[in-house]
């Protein structure tokens, strides 16, 4: 192999590449990154164990080739590094980078890391902006229980022109929909086997990750197969195994059906900062209650042991006089997804979860929080 | 106790309370801050058993008087409140906090938080810039190890109008001399005990976080008893004890004493980053070589894992062609001492130590970094 390759351009796909995949693993194998220089220009493949990465960079080959190095190694060489670009060449067992005034070899691995596979078949895009401000607050409201997969996943599906995600770890549960594009009026061809739509359970962290570095991407195709789902865009693709196991699609939907006896506008900013205020004070379990009352939400929180609290908040209110009470860390990563927005609050009969949405530009989202039960009445 | 107080002032009183204290502290007594109410205004006293941070803050009293609460539930309470006053009233046992919209009520905790003592004498005051540029990489020369109290220490010493601060591990020393005026000059009453001279032994933590946190404060007096050593500015005050035992100054004073063989300079920006990637490839001691030759600095490191790198970073050398190996993570601490400068290598011959130095504004600072043993001639 042998390569000449902007550096800037290289550095930033080293570091994305360490972005998009996971540290933990303990894996020599995962560990390295292979370098393969094709008439594609210059891929960078690797692999920690659940998700494969696969990015391509600009670059004249002099000689095609390719070659396992450790990836780390390859991303702290390159940033910071002030050169123009940087000549890639195989020799001996080693992989050598060279700049003006300064030259590396890094040893190669034994050769254990992923091939470039197949991605599984397109099925629709979105935006990288769209994908992420549905999937980052959604992929917050799954289990981190690995005991219970299921509930660590985010559930995708298609509605014609939309694309929903869903998740929930019990206590909470978001769901959020943005525009989607099927595969065919994306401009695939139809031969790659993609209909359009989708139904699929991906790990949420995976999912959070990749659309936290791709929010600039103005197009993100989104694949999937039997057991496999990708995220493909110009540049690059990630792709992860499915969560197997049926997914109870039609009991969330139920849950979304909302019947408010009290809705609550309010700033979504001052009302965080107000229950995170308040779950100082809410005790061991930072347990925080809200009460509607006319023009206001009042927000409450006392213990014994680290004193009480009571905030007003404007608020436009409808409805009759609600009060319930929530796990603080719960409510406030809720509220958190609306930074910066109104957020509506519809508040349920009984037990039933409390909804907070918002009006955002593209997509919608809807994030339920399942009350405590309301204690018994206190003295203060 | 009833005061009113600005809520923005207070705020960050609380938060500078947080900083200036470490957190680690297991004994209850030192989780609370004293609030004490008199004509002077609000005082925030608290220790964490290495320290006592006296802090003032302006406030109406209303009614003088004191209290012990968590401080950390006060920071939190106060931050991003959005008033202009709050009213602190002691009620049956308890702070209660009012801002217009929020009412809080802080448990008191059994009063085990310091008294506001005497500060000792004071001896000079220097300018918070020149502390921490000055204490700031001179701490970070101190041994963390804690068998060796000694060397945890900054040195400081007065000679006319400057002060000089000291630090050693053994395998580096910082040294920095910083504009000094003594306590006459700078209006303390003679009678109040200082000489305008000043020679202890302080701890580089403590010294390097109140370094961080003036470093606007346009004057910082110095004070120094038998066993105390304590900082004061317009606001508050900090105080630790002084570490025991002598201090080598002569021996540390003639290590000064550099006679170069080779005289190198260079942009510290950029041989910082070239010994930062070299490092990654000086096997797991991060062994970096550096040679001298005509016009530029040969930075080296290898391993028969890690692989090899060699950059030329340009310099104007004066002497002759000197190398020196050193522990990289060492050479790159002393570097960064010099950000944004051209810093000045001297190496001397054999094994003794090479100074790193600069022209800084107002501030001399001097970095030792004793060399490894060179290697036997390997075959790079």
């Amino acid at each position: 192999m042998d390569v000449t390759a902007p550096v800037a351009r290289l550095a930033t796909a080293a570091a994305l590449l360490l972005r998009l995949l996971t540290a933990r693993s303990l894996q020599p194998s995962h560990a390295g990154a292979l370098l393969r220089a094709d008439d594609e220009g210059l891929h960078l493949i690797a692999t920690d164990g659940e998700v494969v990465v696969h990015l391509r960079t600009p670059a004249t080959v002099h000689t095609p080739g390719e070659v396992v190095v450790p990836r780390r190694a390859v991303a702290d060489t390159l940033t910071t590094l002030d050169a123009a670009d940087a000549r890639l060449t195989v020799q001996g067992g080693r992989l050598a980078i060279r700049v003006p005034g300064g030259r590396f070899a890094l040893p190669s691995l034994p050769d254990a890391a992923p091939r470039p596979g197949h991605l599984p078949p397109p099925r629709g895009t979105v935006t990288g902006d769209d994908l992420r401000t549905a999937a980052v607050p959604v992929a917050g409201a799954a289990s981190r229980e690995h005991a219970l997969p299921m509930f660590t996943g985010v559930r995708l599906r298609t509605h014609d022109t939309a694309l929903t995600l869903f998740a929930t770890d019990r206590f909470r549960l978001a769901a959020a929909s943005i525009p989607w594009q099927g595969a065919t009026a994306a401009g695939f061809d139809p031969a790659s086997g993609g209909d359009g739509r989708i139904e699929a359970l991906v790990p949420a962290a995976v999912l959070a990750r990749a659309a936290q570095q791709l929010s600039r991407v103005p197009a993100v195709h989104v694949h999937a197969g039997d057991d496999l789902f990708a995220l493909s865009w110009d540049g690059g693709s990630i792709t992860t195994a499915t969560i197997g196991g049926g997914y109870p699609d039609a009991q969330l939907s139920r849950l979304l059906d909302v019947t408010p006896a009290c809705t609550v506008e309010a700033d979504a900013d001052a009302l965080a900062h107000a229950v995170d205020r308040a779950t100082a004070y809410g005790g061991p379990h930072g347990r925080v209650t809200l009460q509607a009352i006319d023009g206001a939400l009042l927000v409450r929180a006392d213990d014994p042991l680290t004193g009480e609290s009571e905030q007003t908040v404007k608020a436009t209110v409808d409805g009759g006089h609600t009060i319930r009470s929530f796990q603080g860390r719960l409510l406030l990563d809720a509220l958190r997804a609306f930074a910066h927005h109104t957020v509506r609050l519809r508040f349920q009969e009984g037990m039933r979860a409390t909804a907070c949405t918002a009006d955002l530009p593209t997509a919608t989202l809807t994030y339920l929080v399942v009350p405590l039960r309301t204690p018994p009445s206190t003295d203060t």
